[in-house]
């Protein structure tokens, strides 16, 4: 191994601390604290355990975490309702509704009613729009937390070459619209791309968000280049044992790359640190002090 | 010259029949014809020589178009008030404000303010998020228009390599994320882009959209590829007159290409013509027939 770990729990951490600082000069000057309404509906127990880790992150920072459980069977427009409340009460800021959804509820149409001032997320399609045409909003967390990782090993990205492999709404398109935000020459790349090992050879920033466990090889990657690994994927192990491994064959790339996110300890935490960047800076707007 | 002409004159002219065809079928439906409304505000002429040319298009396909001049001197909320009036007129249903305005008057907080299912330019911040999330919105008329020339020569567009320099809101980027809604491997190149010849040269399907004139040389083309030509410079001929040019070098790229749009009457033509296919989406969504 020859690359640089690029270490998203130390990342995280530090910026989490900065984070519980700015929170509490906002509560300073507005006289209140930023508020995050978390919604959860049913009893999926990954999506508790990611709620969990999102109130008790609010919490070390200072934020005010808003929890409302809904029961499994909640209709689309108790659900709605809820929402809308949440879009009008002062007190909260940031409104995320833990996903997925139970099968009744159309998941698309209470992401579209969250007020897009609230929406830290960055979900909504009003955000998407202000991401792509340089209007301030709210960008999606994981691929704002994988440019915060970009930047801590490569501070000026101008000219760069970046591949994105994977097109999704949540990850793939955003982070191409801040590489090219921060002018990267950006390609998307994807399920039909012809040659992608090919293409990914080209990247100096490299960008793997595809869920489908290491499938970027070593000789993908262009000697000295900057990895980041969004996949988390469990696959089997020793027998009877799994283990998490990301979308980039880690022991391979790191031979070949100049930096690299390891699977877990990556892109991971930075996603909750963002959440938290995202709703200190709706509490601000909504202030009046950003 | 080897590559194929790509007839945009042509190809407008047919989708405007058409287009006519579809605004009787929609009357006969609803009972009403589709309205454009084109604000013009001052007497710039080349404004007035597009609001001219779109209104008697409009009138050729059968469409309403509702013409508002304004004095040069009209304050910011008077302009507001128009296109807040406009915005709740039943019989309208797209509104157009011709670019540029008067610099008393910030563009961006008149576009903002046309309603985004009455936004037929495509350039309101909610459309860009449609489009680039992958709802129905309404596509800027360039791109669309350099969408529909490319499939004229190119139906099936999976895998293929895109190149697209230029990164505006509404050329670039649009451009960028309808080639990603075809499947390509989009790659976006512009000021910043280190080597642009090299990219340049990876494209199957390479869009110019910079405003340099003759900007792409021959030897930037892939032998085999389509070039869309965005550009439209004027610049000096012979001594005392001037000619138009593309933001790529006709000569030489058109003995590479496989096909190529010219300058004038590649891309230009297209571009009202899709300001007529987006009127009448809009329309028929106002109408429920969408």
């Amino acid at each position: 191994m020859s690359a640089a770990l690029i270490d998203g729990k130390a990342v995280a951490a530090s910026l989490r601390e900065r984070i519980a600082d700015d929170v509490a000069d906002f509560a300073a000057s507005a006289g209140r604290v930023p508020g995050l309404a978390v919604v959860l509906v049913g009893d999926d127990a990954a999506s508790a355990v990611y709620v969990r880790n999102k109130a008790a992150a609010c919490a070390a920072a200072g934020i005010a975490g808003h929890e409302h459980r809904l029961p499994a069977d909640t209709s689309e427009e108790a659900l709605l309702a809820v929402v809308l409340g949440l879009n009008a009460d002062p007190s909260v800021d940031g409104i995320l509704v833990q996903l997925p959804l139970p099968p009744q509820i159309d998941a698309s149409r209470i992401l579209a009613a969250i007020s897009a001032d609230k929406d830290v997320d960055g979900f909504h399609a009003t955000n998407a729009g202000r991401l792509a045409t340089g209007l301030p909003g709210f960008v999606p967390c994981t691929p704002l937390g994988c440019l915060h990782l970009i930047r801590s090993v490569g501070p000026d990205l101008r000219g760069a070459e970046a591949v994105v492999i994977g097109r999704s709404n949540i990850v793939g398109k955003p982070m191409a619209a801040l590489l090219l935000g921060a002018d990267c020459t950006v390609t998307i790349a994807h399920s039909r791309t012809r040659d992608l090992p090919e293409v990914a050879r080209r990247a100096d920033i490299l960008v793997a968000a595809v869920g489908r466990p290491e499938m970027v090889r070593g000789d993908w990657v262009k000697p000295g280049a900057i990895v980041i690994d969004v996949g988390i994927n469990r696959i089997a192990s020793t027998p009877g044992r799994t283990k998490l491994v990301g979308d980039v064959h880690f022991a391979e790339a790191s031979a070949v790359a100049r930096a690299i996110t390891p699977v877990p300890g990556g892109v991971g935490p930075m996603t909750i640190a963002m959440l938290l960047a995202n709703t200190l800076e709706a509490a601000r707007r909504h202030a009046g002090l950003a």
